[in-house]
C-alpha cells in the first residue's frame, strides 16, 4: 500500500463558502466569535471573508466588520474571496493574507454562471493576481466542477489540466480542485487529481469535497494514496447543496478530522474545539449540524 | 494501485438489522412490501428475519408472517438471525435459506450482552451449526465489535482472528466483520480485514460498516483495496446506533450503491429502486431517510 502523508492542511472554509449558501444571513458578531473559535481550534488557514457585491451576496456583507472583529492568531492564514480589483483593495484594507479567485473545469458551467468561457474568466483576474504579487499576498486559484457538472454533466481530465495551468500562469500559490456537485468516486478523483498534478505541483494542489453522495471522505482517503495533502471542509458541514435543497454539500471538518486522526496523520487541529464550534454555528442556525462526527460525539457526551 | 474486485455481493439488511433497532415495530404488511422491493431492485441476500423472543425483540415478532408473505424472487437468499434451536426450528419453518449466528470479538461486549465468555457463546450455538448442516441450510458468522468496543475500547486483532477461527471451525459459510459502533479508519479497516483472511476465506469474508462517524464508505473503499467482496448495508441506513441516540448507524445501501456504481464495480442492483424503496420506508417511519444520495436524487427529481 502507499504510503500517505504524514501531515495534512485543513483548509476551513465554513464561515465564507458554509455561511454564505446559507439561507439565513448571520450577523458579524456571531461569524467573528464562529472565526475565534476556529482559531483556537487549531487551523492554519481559514477562509474568513468574500468582497463581493452585497447585491449578488448579500450573507457576505458584512465582510470588512468579520476581518476588523477577530483575533489575529500569529501563524494562521485568513483567506477572502475576491472577484475583481474592487473586492481585492477591500480584502488589502481588510488585511487579509490570501486572496482568492475561482474559474470552472466546465465550460457550460462558466458560460451559466458568469457569461464567459473559461479561459476569458481566468484571464480577467490577470489584475488581481498581479496586485496580489505587488501586495506580498498569496494567489488561491479555485477550480469549480472538476469532477462533473450540473450542466453538463461529465468534465473531461483535458479541461481540468488546462484550468490548472491557466491559474500556475496566472502565479497562484496554491490551487484547489472542486467537487462542487459531490459526484466523484475514488478512482475517478484519482485521475482527476494525477491530472492536476501533471499541471501544478502535487504538494500546492488542494482538494475540495462536497458530501452530496456521501462520497467525501471516500475521495479525501483516495486523494491521500495519490499524494494530495491540502483539504478544504466545513465546520458542521455548513453550507448545504445550492443544486439539490435539502441534500448535503461540502464535507464536515469534524467527519475529515477523525479520518486523518485514525489515519495517524497530522493536522494541527483539535477535533472536539471544532465539535464545538460546530455546536456553536448551529445552534446559531437552530438546527441540528450535519456532521456524523460532530452528532456522534454530542449524543454520547449527553448520553 | 491494487485491482478492486469486480463484483461485489450487497447483503441488504435493513428489514432486520435495520428495523430491529428502529423504535416503531413495523407492521408485517410493510415489512413484506419493503423486503419485495428488495428483492426486485436485484438484491441476492437478504436479512428478512430474527428467530428471537419477542420479549426480547418485540420489533421481530412478526418474522414468520414476513417469511411467509414474501414473494420468493428466485436466486435471492433469504437470511434469518438464530439465537438458538427454537429459533432455527422457526427459521426452517418460514423458509430461510440461511440462517446467521453471532458473536463478538470484544470480551467485555460478550459478557455484558450475553454474560459468558466469546469462546462459551460461540460453542452454545454448535447444535445450530449442525442442524444447518443437516437441513442443508447456508450458515453465516457475524463478528460484532472486531474494530472497537463500546466498553473495552480496543480489541486486539489476536481477539478477531480467534472468533473468526471459531466460527470457521463451526462450518461458517460466510463471516461477518463488523464495526458496530462505526469508530474504525481505512487503514485500520485494512489490517482487521487482513487478520480476519489468514483466518478465513478471502472471498467468503463480509464487511459489516456503521456510519456513525461517517466514515464507512471511505472503510469500504479501503476493504475493497485489499480484496473484500461481500458488504453489508441498510436501506435508507435503517437502524440508528444503539450507543450514540440521534448519530447515524448502519451505513445506507443508497450510498454503498453510488459507490460501487462509480467504481464500476457489478452489484446487479438497481440503485433508482432501491431509492424508491427507502423512499416508501422512510415515509412509513415518517421521517426523512438517511442516506445522502436518497436525499440528493430525491431532491434533484424534485426540484
Amino acid at each position: 500500500m502507499n504510503n500517505l502523508p504524514q501531515h495534512v492542511k485543513i483548509v476551513e472554509v465554513g464561515p465564507r463558502d458554509g455561511l454564505q449558501n446559507e439561507k439565513e444571513a448571520v450577523s458579524a458578531r456571531v461569524k467573528i466569535e464562529l472565526v475565534d473559535r476556529l482559531s483556537r481550534a487549531g487551523f492554519m488557514n481559514i477562509e474568513a471573508a468574500s468582497f463581493v457585491s452585497p447585491k449578488w451576496v448579500p450573507q457576505m456583507a458584512t465582510s470588512a466588520e468579520v476581518m476588523a472583529g477577530i483575533e489575529r492568531r500569529p501563524g494562521t492564514l485568513y483567506s477572502a474571496l475576491t472577484p475583481n480589483m474592487q473586492g481585492f483593495e477591500a480584502a488589502l484594507a481588510a488585511g487579509a493574507g490570501e486572496v482568492v479567485i475561482f474559474g470552472s473545469a466546465s465550460e457550460a458551467f462558466s458560460h451559466k454562471n458568469i457569461n464567459c468561457s473559461i479561459a476569458e474568466s481566468i484571464a480577467r483576474f490577470e489584475p488581481v493576481a498581479r496586485a496580489a504579487r505587488e501586495h506580498g499576498l498569496r494567489l488561491r486559484g479555485s477550480v469549480s466542477c472538476a469532477f462533473g457538472c450540473p450542466y453538463q454533466g461529465e468534465v473531461p481530465l483535458e479541461a481540468v489540466a488546462d484550468v490548472v495551468g491557466r491559474m500556475r500562469d496566472l502565479g497562484c500559490d496554491e490551487i484547489d480542485i472542486a467537487d462542487t456537485i459531490g459526484v466523484s468516486t475514488p478512482r475517478k478523483t484519482q485521475a482527476v487529481m494525477q491530472t492536476a498534478a501533471r499541471a501544478f505541483a502535487l504538494e500546492r494542489i488542494s482538494g475540495h469535497f462536497h458530501d452530496t453522495y456521501g462520497q467525501a471522505l471516500a475521495n479525501i482517503y483516495a486523494s491521500l494514496e495519490v499524494g494530495v495533502a491540502i483539504f478544504h471542509s466545513s465546520v458542521a458541514g455548513l453550507g448545504g447543496c445550492p443544486y439539490a435543497r435539502g441534500a448535503t454539500g461540502n464535507v464536515a471538518t469534524e467527519d475529515v478530522l477523525y479520518l486523518l486522526d485514525g489515519l495517524g496523520i497530522q493536522t494541527g487541529v483539535d477535533l472536539q474545539q471544532v465539535v464545538d464550534a460546530g455546536a456553536f454555528i448551529s445552534a446559531q442556525l437552530g438546527r441540528k449540524g450535519a456532521s456524523r462526527v460532530g452528532n456522534a460525539l454530542l449524543a454520547k457526551h449527553a448520553g
